[in-house]
């Protein structure tokens, strides 16, 4: 009896795709097509290294298709995926129809500005490669600008630096640019004392790391202080403009303002005629499913899962990757006429590093700070991750760079004519 | 007695304008002021590495500060000099002018296309970084571009590499490319196979690597033939259009065209009235002086030095570093009165790698052709070179990278939709 395989389509190879893709691997009832409009799997959260010059792009970033090389039920195509087709069961990409039998939606999120879309070309933000080369080259030409201006007066506005929300990528790149200009690149100039450097934190709610518990909230704000960050709590931005940052009491000036304060469904995700909650991220029920179409799957950050729960699940890694593989288990099931139970998401604990040797981790009932919470967080950055844990040569690389300083992580790649600071 | 310091500008931190540094650096005599148009020093014999995806950026690159940081008399700034007054004896850059007492023009060459300017937009350069990550993201493209076309048929132009210019750069590419594409990512694509292919290497003159001996060009042809690469001599190039490259016989359709075939002075050499070659390099003395102003020195690629010799000294990272290092020397001397002997260039020999393994050097009457001519290659490039030898971080990333056919090298930073493969 020969049975049609099956074509499952996902579109996306981030942590949750890479899931789904591995649970399918190498078995022979399906025929999986990945589509990604970048040609690699990210590690995100290290992109704020990237982004602080500590790491670079091969670092944290593998082809999509050397981790699937061994695969040989997947195949890969690059291109954006404008639209799909339900009820033909179709999408669209770069003038290419492809079917499918089951659809994964797992395109993530983007960077929202929460209705002020003008605060878009007025700030950075951190969701790729590309936006993290963005973000170095915009830090260390304004040290460069104020090292050829040659007076701290007259660049202070390039020597501060702003970050808006608290979150964990607030608190890392916080920690991250204040370690970078007060200490590793201090010697470097002789017109400038890059230890001047400003970096401020703001956080529009009373407290940073609001999914941390109040006491890792204070101990990270006390640390940043201590690192030199100043760090805002209750002061909503007003506005945000080619000078600077405006709050109610007063206005920061600042040629680098980073956002780092909310995000919202993909541009695919915002198309779809699907149910979707404010923040453009589609609806699924307990089954990580569309409330829509059966065969059709979203996962990660492009999903809002609260069934059964008081808030929505959170958009970190270890949600995307459990979705991922439950999605890729239940296709399984499906096919074998088996029922599934619900998606529960075990949740691993929070982590957010304030600065090398120190970060907040709490694992449930275990809180840890300081030294201990920083070994949590390598250990589960480095050795946890699936996808990277067979990797060694990325990972002997990333802890080489890491401890070592690699300089090489401050490069610009464009030469000066091409290159100004922003507004 | 207090004497005034002499301020030495040095326009370029290449393999030249290091070596002055590094020999006046220190010295409370002087006062050094670097000007550059990029932010690190290029290891510029690996670029072809980064080009074809072995390497990463800041594998072969170090940002200058990071080498200087030491040097408390070194103060380096970026910008493109514009323009350079030798009566005030003033450069100027970025709206910002500076004095100096001696001036070291070490600015390097740029891609040559002999008159035929209509042909830079047809064909990719590789002299820096920027250039080798278009000439990757090109290659890589083209190989997602087939694998979605799905038909070796109607995507042979995709697959089919073309090359101009048979000296090291152009043997090393082409060896390269058919290594990565007949080895390295061959299991990577489910529609193509990318053993299929081609790469032409095009030269005009009767022998590719006409700066070695008859029998080390022969070597290197048979091998890179034996490697998948067709190697055409005797072809000057008629034409190039956005469809391919037109020789006397033939017409190759290829949408990636590299162009190595030749190098002029800097633009800012083309702009000074200094005397200069056709190729617009500044003629020296023997002194590495300009023929006209006893306080401007020229070095590296920038240069033309060919006093006493039968034909100019070659665009080599050798010839640049000692040029450097005798500069600094010279202005010593100068600054006690003492009389300095001409310049020497001692010629270590030439290499050119064809392969992973895989190499031709010759050093005087010793030649090496492959796994030794490799090894010798490999010896030369990684410990012999001022600047490196001290940078154990930076060399053992190289080596793990190198062996490991480290995949993050195979990145392309952009997103789909930001790409487009060349006409």
């Amino acid at each position: 009896m020969s049975k049609q395989k099956k074509k499952v389509v996902i579109i996306g190879a981030g942590f949750g795709g890479l899931q789904v893709i591995k649970t399918l691997a190498n078995q022979k009832e399906y025929e999986i097509l990945v589509v990604d409009k970048k040609n690699h799997h990210l590690f995100q959260p290290l992109l704020y290294q990237v982004a602080t010059a500590v790491l670079s792009p091969a670092d944290i970033a593998i082809p999509t298709r050397s981790i699937t090389t061994k695969y040989k039920n997947v195949k890969i195509l690059f291109g954006d995926v404008s639209d799909i087709n339900f009820q033909k069961k179709e999408i669209v990409f770069q003038n290419n129809t492809e079917s499918y039998d089951y659809l994964i939606i797992a395109t993530g999120a983007k960077t929202s500005y929460f209705g002020n879309a003008h605060w878009e070309n007025k700030t950075l933000g951190l969701k790729n490669l590309r936006d993290a080369l963005s973000i170095r080259r915009q830090i260390l030409l304004s040290f460069e600008q104020a090292e050829l201006i040659g007076d701290y007066e007259k660049s202070k506005s390039l020597m501060h630096y702003v970050i808006i929300g608290g979150g964990p990528t607030g608190v890392e790149l916080a920690g991250s640019i204040a370690e970078l200009s007060h200490n590793i690149i201090r010697k470097d100039f002789r017109n400038i004392d890059s230890g001047m450097t400003k970096v401020t934190l703001i956080e529009a709610g009373p407290r940073i790391l609001n999914a941390f518990s109040e006491s890792s909230s204070q101990f990270t704000k006390l640390k940043l202080e201590s690192r030199g960050v100043e760090v805002l709590t209750n002061s909503p931005v007003l506005d945000i403009t080619d000078s600077g940052v405006k709050l109610k009491d007063r206005f920061i000036e600042s040629k680098t303002v980073i956002w780092a304060a909310g995000v919202e469904g993909s541009n695919l995700a915002k198309k779809l005629p699907l149910n979707k909650d404010k923040a453009n991220k589609i609806i699924v029920d307990e089954y990580c499913r569309t409330l829509e179409y059966q065969d059709v799957f979203v996962i990660g950050d492009a999903a809002n899962f609260s069934k059964g729960l008081t808030k929505p699940l959170p958009g970190v890694s270890p949600v995307a990757m459990q979705q991922g593989r439950y999605v890729g288990k239940f296709i399984q099931s499906q096919e074998k006429q088996k029922q599934m139970a619900p998606f529960q998401y075990f949740d691993k604990g929070n982590m957010a590093t304030i600065g090398r040797t120190d970060a907040v981790a709490e694992f449930g009932i275990f809180k840890l700070k300081g030294i201990l919470g920083w070994l949590g967080w390598l250990f589960v950055h480095l050795v946890y991750q699936v996808g990277f844990k067979n990797k060694v040569s990325t990972l002997l690389s990333w802890v080489w760079s890491y401890l070592t300083f690699r300089a090489g992580s401050r490069l610009i790649q464009e030469e000066v004519q091409d290159l100004s600071v922003r507004p």
